[in-house]
């Protein structure tokens, strides 16, 4: 079981790290049906601003789930909002650390809010922003 | 090529819909690496308040980018923000229609705020929240 | 390594049977782009005249590839042509049995000729047609 | 809703472009059953004719239906018939472009006749057929 809201604390954090390959895209594209060009088209998107074809950010942005859902609240935790800013482009075999952090707890609605933030290998902020869950009771 | 910002107008919509199996679950927990029992365990999940498995929030959220990147603007937008508040959980098989609303077009920024909802088989909102992107030039 | 045209006879055939399951169609959808609703959203495919999803046609017709490469005749085959009819549609969980006999041996050219089944497991036929390969040297 | 055959005209095409990755390759290997080692054994692809590992024709193939039941005609398409011609062998990285062009309509039938093509980024042909359809009513 995830840590309740009283085990929770201000600044407390969680990770977790991924490299973002070719095959991960793939199935996204799949599941999601994201099949946009700069994606599975390597012609375009060597024409595109972003020279390469690149990671959906949809799916950057869902490695923040995993740390609130499995790490920090952890099992139990109910997710009620994410918002995610995208910053820079991820690229086919970037290496992808999200983390949160404890930003608020309101325990008397057993809310947390958590700040969220992803990175590339480069140290680079390619995801921000903050999630907001009931924490585990 | 998608639609810019000139060629956008207030409360103009496109949609996607798709069912969501338990193969795009199990296919997204692995991508993600979001092994929340709540998807996974079905033991687990019946003994949870959803009493049965559930599909990632953060994958029916996605839905959205893909109608922004293939239908409305299309090609060529790039994502700036996405907002989601998940308002009921989504169960293995409920089919979601994911809808993209122009809200607010700001021409000398060429940036684009549209409404984003999801809604399952029955017409309940299970996803909501907004986009915010800059359109094709 | 595969038969030669030497090692074929008139009427010898072989056969893969394979479930095809949710799953394959999920990750055949995404791999081909093919995210046609009769394959990916179970309220339309109601709706229509096959009242539920459909696998697709395409990948039961890759099924005779796996028997031509793999079996009969075998690897090292070069892969000419493929005619497939769709007759009947396959739906999720159906067990399909794709079977190749060969028709026609032209040894100066190397050149045989198959005729392609595929049968589910009522034994009616789903795809017909034939396939054109040389056989290994 | 895809297009009538009253909506449909002669020359009409369309296309979908995706670059076939090592992903794309594994995933169908699964799916299909089709594990020929040109395709999955880069040692014996090596010493091969092919010098590479190679996607499979099948896949390429299936490129078609996607076009057929997405885009022209569209939702709704009766895949009836897909004749396709393997002329050139397709590698890992290449982008394909699948295009169906109207060649044929019985109106009266219902029925619809397309030349389909499918091509590398060099401009090279490699698959060559045609397909028959119903168009959606």
């Amino acid at each position: 079981m995830g840590k309740t809201a009283h085990e929770l604390f201000l600044g407390q954090s969680a990770s977790f790290t991924k490299t973002m390959t070719e095959a991960d895209a793939i199935l996204f594209s799949g599941i999601s049906g994201d099949l946009n060009p700069v994606h599975i088209n390597q012609s375009y998107a060597e024409q595109s601003m972003f020279k390469n074809r690149i990671v959906h950010g949809a799916l950057i942005s869902s490695l923040f789930s995993t740390v609130l859902g499995m790490y920090l609240p952890g099992n139990g935790t109910i997710y009620l909002e994410q918002d995610s800013r995208f910053t820079k482009p991820v690229y086919l075999n970037d290496t992808i650390t999200a983390t949160v952090t404890v930003e608020e707890i309101i325990l008397e609605k057993n809310r947390v809010k958590l700040t969220t933030e992803a990175t590339n290998q480069k140290g680079e902020t390619v995801v921000k922003g903050y999630a907001i869950v009931l924490a585990p009771r």
